[in-house]
Order: structure tokens, then sequence, then C-alpha cells
């Protein structure tokens, strides 16, 4: 797997250049077990590698002088947001310094005139929203977790909001960023839109740490709408409610949300929550916009559910409602881990093409059967995205061979059908193999790249290529 | 300007490279003085540079084998749509092999389902329109000419329908190209969203030809709105327009196109046309949506407009009158050429954060005035990006300079506004110099990515960077 000599076979350097950023860092850097602990992994099965150490830098300039010691010991530099990812991203497989970016989290700009605002890496998605409330502006990306928003532009984050506001890839002007050097660089202005040379912008947003460090973003904002529905609706069938979605999406209704969730997913979230929903599948979602707008939408799909199947529709209108609706869907990760307690969560990712999407994951469907292990089904099937989420104890060897064959039987559907093997949690260390197999002719330009940038692969090495 | 040893300036090998490339071309491959002159210019006030030859392929598999033919004697490689770009991106500067994609103009593939469609780079954006009218879909981007979409996708082209629907950024799911050893690579699947690795599809876009030959392009298509309503309004006072458009933006009308035109521009599409706008200032603007949304909308600005001077609605419902305000607009380049006839057109392309616009255009207005040149402003100011285009006579030295410093004045006024030197028509070879004045930490990051990619510059030497 090693591709560079990292510091950790070479104790000496390793040692000067932990003096060194001591020296510039003080209590700032650590090297206590327990810190790098919790710093060498995410959320995800993938096993613990510690780093060396964690820097908590407070500054770009700071941030730049870490990367100028680290790339002249050669030192692996991994940046760290909320360690709520899920593909071994932030594992320090080569061992290296951990840059934790949670003291830069100043919101440092906000201009409701240009509907956009400039914030540190380390500040979190929900910390943005609560802050922007009295705007009348809001951030719609939701991958559920409250991630930095660093590690949401390291990721190419989405979520739920994805199918009407965009992903990551759509929300963001500009970043600053350290590379590899120690350079501090600003990618694009901040004008909606530019055709000013290469778009770096969009070249980091999904580069997973690999290429430099998300030190500040600028990102485009939204109007809260002045009316939000949401609704629940049971299918007697997973095809019902997969059609369902299909045809909202291909008539054109706006829908801020569509959320599938199977019966199994439904049986973790009420066990989780106490929540009583009835054992069939079920869309979640929300509609934004006018009011006549949100009532012209939410009657389309009220339509269509109902020539689906669907089992009329439960409103939650109420802010409250409608939160705990969202709660319901966000938890379900640690829903479906409480499950089994002490079991790690594999959290597949594929997206496909619309047109393929019911046969995808009625596919799935058998094939999760064909296992006979429980692996619920969830997804943000506006965008024909769909995660199988089964908890797995990555020491038992039989467990994790069913489901790494399983795994590899969904993307290889996915990838046969157009799609690809990750819609929004990244390659990381999990899919690497997975990147190869859906972009062959692509790799080595990406591997090129990444050469370019940090000839001495000492930027999150081993991840994604 | 020169980077490289050119086989122009090596006589011996460009005979060897035309000879390899006549036998795989045949009667596809042309010397004649007419064909190159032709190529060797767009529409702008940029010199004509004729490339060497101009090659005319039919698949991916001859653009490659042409690039490898190129490759071998290091001849420059500079592809060409239609030639109606204006940064002089297509002038072969350093002589070379122009690739002309017309003869690809294949629609491949159109999934109304997944409401995406992939097509050669030749196919242009109307001959995409007709050919989809029966789908019911469209695909939005306009740029005014009749452009073809590689050459769209190589300038990160946008124009009046990007306010709602974006701009070839977020047009395309995926490209395939062919990069300077002459390897065919597709970007990405064809899945709505992905976080499989770099974002190869967004670093090609607006390239420029300079990384490689954009050959196919999946696009994503929009449903054609059930109700379309098109309207225009004079304005007292310049400012009053243009701040109708900022408030309409800020409160979240999701209008589909928003087009100022002072009244220099009123003037040059009356005096063309012969119609009969009267002299203030105007917008033009289109509503998407259903037909409550669409009044819903139009009713918004229409009192927004009546808070800022605007003088009446007048409404354009019928298809024939919506096409004849929108061919008003997008004859405007012809139509100022035609007040001086043969006179080259010099665009303009700034774009500034909405809040900085009325600010922008009133001092750029004022400007104007001090030169006591004639210059017409026209902007998709939904996206705060406007064009001054004063026509001139490129051998007339005076006009030139007072021109080249009125322009200059205006990117540094723009760039200190937070905005950027091109909105929509690129970097090419007119505005190399501002480019680095507007990104100075972002260039060595894009001459690393132009050397990794391309190591000999054969791609497009000597534009954008």
């Amino acid at each position: 797997m090693s591709q560079i000599d990292t510091a950790v076979e070479n104790p000496a350097s390793l040692a000067k250049a932990i003096t060194e950023l001591s020296s510039l860092l003080a209590e700032r850097l650590s090297t206590s077990a327990a810190v790098r602990d919790h710093h060498g992994h995410d959320e995800s099965f993938h096993k613990t590698y510690p780093p060396d150490a964690v820097a908590f830098p407070q500054s770009n300039e700071e941030v730049a002088e870490i990367v100028k010691i680290c790339a002249r010991y050669r030192l692996a530099v991994i940046p760290f947001g909320t360690g709520t990812a899920l593909e071994g991203g932030v594992s320090a497989i080569h061992g290296g310094l951990c840059i934790d970016m949670s003291l830069m989290a100043e919101i440092t700009r906000v201009s409701a005139e240009d509907m956009d605002c400039t914030v540190q890496a380390g500040v979190t998605r929900r910390q943005l929203n609560d802050y922007l409330r009295d705007t009348g502006l809001f951030f719609p990306v939701d991958p559920g977790a409250n991630a930095s928003i660093g590690g949401m532009v390291a990721t190419r984050a989405s979520g739920t909001n994805a199918v009407r506001y965009g992903t990551m890839r759509e929300a963001v002007l500009s970043l600053t960023v350290v590379t590899s050097d120690g350079a501090i660089v600003t990618t694009s202005t901040r004008a909606r839109k530019s055709a000013a040379g290469y778009d770096l912008t969009r070249l980091f947003i999904g580069s997973e740490g690999t290429l430099g460090v998300i030190c500040e973003i600028t990102l485009r904002l939204h109007t809260i709408p002045e009316s939000i529905a949401a609704a629940v609706c049971g299918f007697k069938t997973l095809k019902g409610a997969v059609d369902t979605v299909i045809e909202t999406i291909q008539m054109g209704v706006p829908i801020a949300r569509i959320e599938l969730l199977d019966e199994q997913a439904i049986k973790v979230i009420n066990d989780y929550n106490d929540y009583d929903y009835p054992h069939v599948p079920h869309l979640f979602m929300e509609f934004h916009g006018s009011q006549a707008s949100t009532q012209e939408q939410a009657e389309t799909v009220q339509e269509l559910a109902a020539e689906h199947g669907g089992n009329g529709f439960s409103w939650a209108l109420r802010t409250e409602d409608r939160n705990k609706l969202w709660r319901a869907r966000h938890d379900f990760a640690y829903a479906t881990l409480a499950q089994r307690p002490g079991s790690k969560i594999l959290a597949t990712d594929v997206c496909v093409p619309i047109s393929r999407l019911a046969e995808c994951i009625l596919e799935t469907k058998a094939d999760i059967s064909s296992t006979g292990f429980s692996m619920p089904i969830v997804g943000h099937v506006g965008d024909g995205n769909f995660h199988v989420a089964p908890t797995v104890f990555p020491e038992d060897k039989q467990e994790m061979a069913l489901v790494d064959e399983f795994h590899d039987r969904l993307i290889l559907r996915a990838l046969e059908m157009g799609g690809t093997c990750t819609g929004e949690h990244g390659i990381g260390l999990g899919k690497k193999q997975y990147l190869l197999r859906e972009l062959p002719s692509a790799v080595p330009l990406m591997k090129a790249l990444k050469k370019a940038l940090d000839p001495d692969n000492i930027m999150n090495p081993g991840k994604v290529i």
C-alpha cells in the first residue's frame, strides 16, 4: 500500500518534525494516545490507524507553516473535520500528522444581498444554519451528520436536499486551500459564474484531502422558502414507492427532499425512536416554495403516489413535526447501529440513472434476501442514490466476507446500469478498486494530477487513488 | 509568447506530419488557404492566425490518431467548433493543426426518462433543441450564437438562461476527451451525482482546448415548462432597472431570463431589426413554470419594477412574440457590428457579486461617457454578468488604445468588487494577464495541471495560461 517513505518508518525525522511542530503550536499539538486514537477513524467499519500527532491550527497561515514542516520531513498530512465520514478517509495508514480543523470555526462573512458567505473549514453545517437563521437564508446541503463544511467539501457531500439544491459541487463558489508545498491558494472569486481558467474549485471538491488542506470556503446560500411542507407516505410495494419518485422527477416537480426507507429501515427507526410507522416501504418528502407552489407540488406527488399504491399522505406542517420526521431519517445510521450494539456500519452508496433505479433496488432487495442477512435500505432516491446499510462486526471474517461479496455485486450491478460506486461518501480507503473499475481511462489522469500537485505524496497518502 | 518548438518553425517535420495526416484523413484534411483562414479566427477583434492544416475527423478514434501524429511531431492541436467565440481561442498563434469537429455532429443517445443525452462535440445547441422538441425536454444553456456543444464546454459558456438553469458547469454530466497523448478518456458516469475521484469533468469544462479535445458530451436536460411568459419593461433610469434585477434575485424568484439593455443597446437593436422600443434602459425577461407559478413570478417582478420606475410591463405570451423578443437580444452582437460596417467586436465580460452590480454598471457608464466613444451595455444581470460591447477597427491604433484602456479600467473595477474578468467568454488570448491579476495564487497550480496533462504543450498552446 505504501508508496512513500513516511516519517513513521524513520523515527529520527519524525521526532524532529514533532519538535518543530511543537514549537510552532505549543499545546495545540497533541501526541496523546487518546487524541491520536480519536483522530484515526471515522464512523465506518474501517480500522483505526492513529496519526503520530494531531495539530489544531487557528489560521490559514498556521496551516501553511504546518504543511511546510511536514513537507520538509515527508510526513503525511491528514486533514480532519468532525470524523463523521464513512470511507476511512481520515485513517492515518502511513502515520503522519492529522490536522484537526475544529479551532478554525469562524463564520467570517455573510452577505445577505449576495446570498453567500465565507466560513473557515471547521464550521459545521448546523452552526452555520443557526447563525444564518435571522438573515432569512440557509445552507441546504445536508448529509445527516453535523459534518464540518471543510469535510463536506473534501468528500463532495450531498444528502437529502441535493435533489433540489445540488451537492457541494454546486454549493461552493470559491476555496482557500493550502497545497503540498505550503502555498495558500484562492481558487476563484465569489462571482456567481466565471470562465477564468481551470476550475480549481471543483478539482478540490471531492479530493478527500489528497490535493491540499481546505481552509476557507465561500458558499452559495438560499432563501428560506416562504412555505415548507413535509409529508410521509407508506406504499404497498417498494416498486410503487420507487416509481412514484421516478415520475415525480420526470414531471419536473421541484421537490426539496424525497427519501426512500424500506420496511427494514422503518423497523429500525421505529425501534430507536419509539415511532410507529407501519412496516411497509415509505417515502419521506419535503416541499419548498410559495404557499401556492408548495401546495401544487404536493398535490401532484400525492396523485402519483395514489396511482402507485401509496397509502395516503400524512402531513407534517408544523416545524416540530417536520423536525421529528427528519430526525427519524437522520438518526437512521445510529438507529441501525443500535440494533447490534458494538457493531460498525458498512454504508454502501451506489447511484444510478433514475431510469434504472427501480430495477437496481429490486434486484438488490432480492440479493439481500438471498444473503439471509438483515440490511435496511434508505436512499436519496430523487438523485438515484441509495444506501444498503448493513452493520458488521469487522473481526467476524465470515460476516465480513458475506457483506463484502454482496457489496461487490451491488457495485457491479450499479456500474452496469451506468451508475457510480459512490454518490456522496467518496472513495477513501474502501472503494479504490471500484474507482478503477468505474473510470478505468480516467484514473491515470487523476494520478497525473495528484503527482503534479503533490509530487512527494504527503497529502493523505493511500486514499482515493 | 512561444514556449514550444512548433512544427511551423520546423518545415521538414511539418511536411511529414501533414503527409501522415493526409494518409489518415484523405480529403478530410485541408491545407487550402481559404479553409485555413476561416479556421484562424473567431467572431472577435483578435487577429487571424491560420493553422497549417485543418482536419475533419469523424470519430473519437480518429481524433486520437490525429493527436498521436501531432504529438509525435510536436504540432500544435487547436480544436474548433463553430468559430463563434470571442477571445481568440482558436487563433493558431503557433501554427499547427486545427481539428474542426463539425463532422462529429451526431446526437447519439437521448433518454427521456433520465432527462439526459449524449452528443458528439460538433452538435450545435439549436440542432439539439430541434431534435429534442418532441420529447418535451430542452437543453437550456443559450449563449446567443448557435455554438457547438463542444465549444460551449470548452469555454464554460452560459448566457441568458444561466440565472435559472446554470452554466455548462452544471449542464454536463460526463465527457469523453482525447488527451495530449492520444488517450480516449471518459471522465465520469452519467449518474446525477458522484463522489468518485477527482472531478475531471469540471476540469475540462472551461479548459479552452488546452488540456484535450472534447469529443463527446453527456448533458442534463430539462422539462419544457408548462408555461412560458416573456415580458419587456422600460425604465426611467439604468439604476432602476438594475435594482429591479437585484431585488428579484434576492427574493428568490426563479426567473428564467433577466437581461439588461441600456438605451444605447436599445438603439442598436431598433436600428437593426426595425423595432421601436423607447430609447430608455430595458429589462427583457422570461418566466418558466406552471401557469400559477409563472403568473406569481411575473406579478412579483412587475411590482418590483413599478417601485423602481419601470414603465409598465409589455407581455409576449405567444411563441412568435417571444421569439421576436429574444431574436432582438440574440442579434445584438450582429446589430452592433452593423452600426460600423467592417468593424470587429471587443466584447468585455466582467461579472461581479450582485450587491455591487448597480455600482459597477453606473461607474462603468460614467467611464463610457468620459471616453466619448459609443459603447452599448447588455447583460445577463441576474448573475452579475454584463458586456460593454464596443466595435473597433483593430488597425486604428488610437481607437484600440482608448478601448483597451477602458477595458483595463473596467476589469480592475470588477476585480476590486470581488468579481471576475470573464463570466462566460473565457480567457483565450485576450485575458491572460487579467487571469493572473484575478487569481495570482491559482495560476501556478493551473500551470502545474497543464504541464501534467500536456507536458509538451501541444494542446492549443499560448491560450489561457
